[in-house]
């Protein structure tokens, strides 16, 4: 791990992707490609933070993500603790700062947190001497995501520079759209979004993407196509007419996909709709990096966990 | 664990008992026999399995047998995640392939799944390359169940060749009493089916049992008495009048016992329901070997997470 | 730990402090305090009980008292089993002594329970071979929040004999200040109590505490301040007649505790309802201990452990 202790990564916390400039993405992403081949081994485990603390804190389910983490922590043999909003004493009304300064006190050394609330994470890092990962806040952030995401694309691709990224769906209520935008920006690469009006945020054109309406339209030449995970409750009227609708208009098809690059990739942050978002043949088709999304996102939170807790500077080998 | 390797087990899933031979069932019970004795050292544990990835997949809520899974895999050294349904993405509408398909992606090495609808199992086991152990699969099987039952009583009598088993309860709901129908028929036993005409299956004389309506009747002369947990729903009208019914033509008490041979065997897969199917003095009697099955449980499930993560067939020392 | 194993812990169980000498405390404050040191090293873990497998039986929920046990049995390397009453087989209808056996037939060493019923840990370490943690039994004791009060004080004082501790709230319905109670008079404290009258429980001067129902009096020249969480529900009517109400006359505010020594600590078992029962000024005061005993909740649960698993009759190192 050299280079990167050279390169000297020195963040505490890994909040956001929009505080992250292009070396420190390649920081992790460089990490991350010399994790995935652990995950590879007969024996998947390293010695690499054994007895370190970790603790998942989610206050909205997740399957994935949650499990993405602790089999990161446990093939870096961490000890990993998982705390899950229902069972929490949250309900007993407990502030979360004091659930968190608990926490610390019991001398944790990493927070993975997902909250429904925007900066909860942030708010958590300028107070706990712990590192804090945002695994998630409100529509804001979910920053490992988009590094996996970015992760994908690269070994595909080689680089993220140039390339031609275009999210489709509800782009307004989508942390995983903003990180991506983030990321891919920063990266060199341009980013388009498409969805109907009621779902693209005003003043998205501020983060530097092209807005489109239309389908078709929005994935012409694209390198890239990442459909994002419509919420059917958002489909009843207020957002959009109905579900059969949204696919209609919005759902990626075969047929839609003549229009992007023959050699374009498709993502998809999952769990996914088959069928509303994105037709059955498109997700399991040649062009699917879906399942890589997810290899690449053990990679990932084991980079980061790694470089958080201090590998790099202090040159703990693994 | 040499004769073990010898014999050659080769099978990449534990789906169910159906399909296994005779010289399969008894690899199983060897194996697990000889880890038995690791459960009984001062420290409980061996690094067999370390830095393999298993994941249990409950869709139905289980203590016992999530628990048991846990501990086998945690005195292997494995790491073990759980997943519930309550917490999964499930909830959010994915399917169980693309949930099944993530895990795999996260390179697991194996998953215990428990689904309320027979066969998914069988239907995960084909397109993983993970192996995939059915932990209860609707009312078809319950494997390790059934082997944990097959050690318990070859552990006491040696063999299970000749013996009389006698089932007694919701035969038709009981994923418990057609494993165990299959299993102790391919080694030898004998199998009697009794209960309430409302709870015997149609055409259950076909899987080579014999079915009796009366407690008394089915019993006599058993070596083995296998009591089935009855649901308290199905009390209540539709399969049966009453619970209080139930335990007075059902329910094995000590007076009932008189018919079954002296040194019978008492079993019950828990949780019991005392006072319904089985009378407190019949469960903590002396014939009772209810909580040797537990005990094997453990040692059964070890056994099937080593021989499928190829152990046997690796030479992995144990 | 020469010191330990000469003294002689020679408990299976810890089930309340009501039954502990004077040297039984010392001898389990002695030892956490010599496990203090292990959650500040780099590499917080030792292996001390590899292959011991400890049981979480949690019968109502709890974030803090679960994860600080876990986090202790991690750091001392042993295998934490994790069952919560939501996904428990109790819903099934089983016994809980059924269960506490069952768990017993997989061979764990440690069985940690917290339920609602008064003696049920007592129940089960008289069937058990295990040992057995009460982690909470109804109303009626806590003993590792006893313990780690104790740890807390006796680090800032030296010593509690003579020290005089006010427990101010809900007395009739904590098994913290109950626990607190035997505790601190064993070591030589002197204990008042503080609350509404409905809040008091009948006959507690038996106990050898001195009552107060004014809180500035209860405090006065007091040298520990505990301040117990007050159940919402109970602050409607039937207890007292609302939140703001019992904010007013019993929540320790600034202006309260004035009438406390200069050098008074501030204790408070969480989670805090915050501008309740404790102001925000005080619970982040220079006096509040509240996050020491969190960080000696995770000392004294590894002490326990330790203790009770033969740590100091076998003399395994750490």
């Amino acid at each position: 791990m050299d280079r990167v202790a050279q390169k000297g990564w020195w963040r505490k916390d890994l909040l956001g992707i929009q505080d992250l400039s292009r070396e420190e993405i390649e920081i992790i992403l460089d990490t991350a490609e010399s994790f995935k081949e652990i995950s590879t081994r007969e024996i998947k485990k390293v010695p690499t933070l054994r007895g370190k603390t970790i603790v998942h804190l989610f206050y909205e389910p997740s399957t994935r993500t949650r499990t993405s983490f602790e089999i990161a922590a446990k093939r870096l043999s961490a000890d990993a603790v998982n705390i899950s909003v229902s069972t929490s004493s949250v309900v007993k009304g407990e502030t979360l700062l004091d659930t968190a300064r608990n926490l610390q006190a019991m001398e944790l050394d990493v927070l993975v947190i997902r909250h429904a609330a925007a900066g909860t994470p942030h708010m958590l890092a300028e107070v706990l001497p712990a590192s804090v990962i945002n695994a998630g806040d409100g529509f804001r952030e979910h920053p490992t995501q988009a590094l996996l995401d970015m992760l994908t694309v690269r070994e595909r691709r080689g680089t993220l520079e140039g390339l031609r990224l275009t999210i489709v769906g509800d782009i307004a209520h989508s942390r995983v759209a903003r990180s991506n935008i983030y990321g891919f920006r920063t990266m060199g690469a341009k980013v388009r979004v498409v969805g109907p009006a009621t779902m693209i945020p005003v003043g998205v054109e501020e983060l530097g993407v092209e807005v489109f309406y239309d389908l078709k339209e929005g994935i012409r030449e694209a390198d890239v196509i990442m459909m994002l995970r419509i919420q059917k409750e958002r489909l009843q009227g207020a957002f959009f007419p109905s579900e059969r609708e949204y696919a209609r208009f919005f759902g990626l098809t075969l047929e839609a996909l003549k229009e992007a690059r023959p050699d374009v990739l498709i993502m998809h942050p999952g769990p996914m709709n088959r069928g509303v978002e994105i037709a059955p043949e498109v997700a399991d088709g040649p062009y699917s990096v879906i399942l890589d999304q997810v290899t690449n996102g053990v990679a990932v939170r084991m980079a980061v966990l790694y470089l958080l807790t201090g590998g790099a500077r202090i040159g703990v080998a693994h």
